[in-house]
């Protein structure tokens, strides 16, 4: 039924695959980038495609830079004290977009799942032990998602670490800002009474 | 504030410049990418660059496709009898996805527009003109958006192309399908009764 040439077919069936994006969506981004084909689509293929090219896992904390060494574990700047443990690149950029940590990431790249068969081996959990054993981290902090995965994965590192007698934390769990009790789940609620500070 | 790599900052600005997605919905696909480098990162990148670099507007009708000479032209199967005006690629899209005609296209490229200050020869229009007095066209059918600026140009078109005695047909207009009337503005009722139809 369709015109339209089969490179052009395979990038709206690719730009499909991105979240966000369905087959209408996808459809409407490759007619901007036809429209736009020098100001918008070649410099995006162009970033795209070194991108591609350059784009690894930093050998230390699994990070995703452009270098053997990512630009967090090769910034003098960050202490070497504390690892953030975070289960995904994702979760790394938004500890960086909250600010206020100085330290240096782990990215697990998952969680501990029976369902899936993803075990400790899977995940970079060796790799984490290893490099307690040979930095001097003074504290491991754990900023796993608090879901069931999330906690079990914190709970399995915590045992892991605990000969190494490294410090562990974990992420402050209560009430977000803005947030209104009334919307809140009863599981955060608790949390946060069980957590309670004295003023 | 940020550590990502200067061509990942460059990816995602470039991504958020794309219809529907914003600046968090372009770091979300950019991660699915980074996620995702074998099997969608470096097919879309490869893709793009193709497109980027083979797309072009057909000579002929302005469709734009990855030959001199776009593949609906190229048809014999197509009749040249008719010709379809079209504001844009898009429409050139939604018409061949409905299907129905068997004819060839003239996309404008945009419309009329005093404030824009587009004239005429800023669209395919002489183009058309020539078109018509070169080719066998019995039949030009005007498929303008129904907007002021689209039968702003429709109205020109038509008088453009009367002189060389060309039938000249647009889109009917009424109510769409599936269309419930207490949702229909008032315009489209109205030209829905002024062109009812016996039955």
């Amino acid at each position: 039924m369709d015109q339209r040439p089969a490179d052009i077919e395979g990038l709206i069936a690719l730009m499909a695959r991105l979240p966000g994006l369905g087959p209408r969506s996808a459809r409407r981004a490759v007619l901007h980038l036809l429209r736009k084909r020098v100001q918008v689509m070649e410099p995006l293929a162009q970033t795209m495609q070194q991108v591609a090219e350059r784009a690894r896992e930093c050998r230390v904390c699994g990070n995703i830079g452009t270098d053997d060494l990512c630009a967090i574990c090769a910034d003098p700047a960050r202490s070497s004290d504390q690892i953030c443990v975070v289960e995904d690149l994702s979760d790394l950029w938004a500890m960086e977009r909250a600010g206020g940590f100085k330290g240096r990431y782990h990215v697990l790249g998952g969680t501990l799942s029976a369902i899936d068969a993803i075990g400790p081996d899977d995940l970079r959990i060796p790799h984490l032990v290893a490099r307690i054993a040979d930095e001097a981290v003074q504290e491991v902090i754990l900023a796993l998602n608090v879901t069931v995965e999330g906690q079990t994965t914190a709970h399995y590192i915590a045992e892991a670490l605990a000969p190494s007698g490294v410090g562990i934390s974990a992420l402050a769990q209560g009430v977000p800002m803005g947030g209104e009790l009334d919307y809140l789940d009863d599981g955060t609620i608790s949390a946060a009474l069980a957590a309670r500070r004295r003023l």
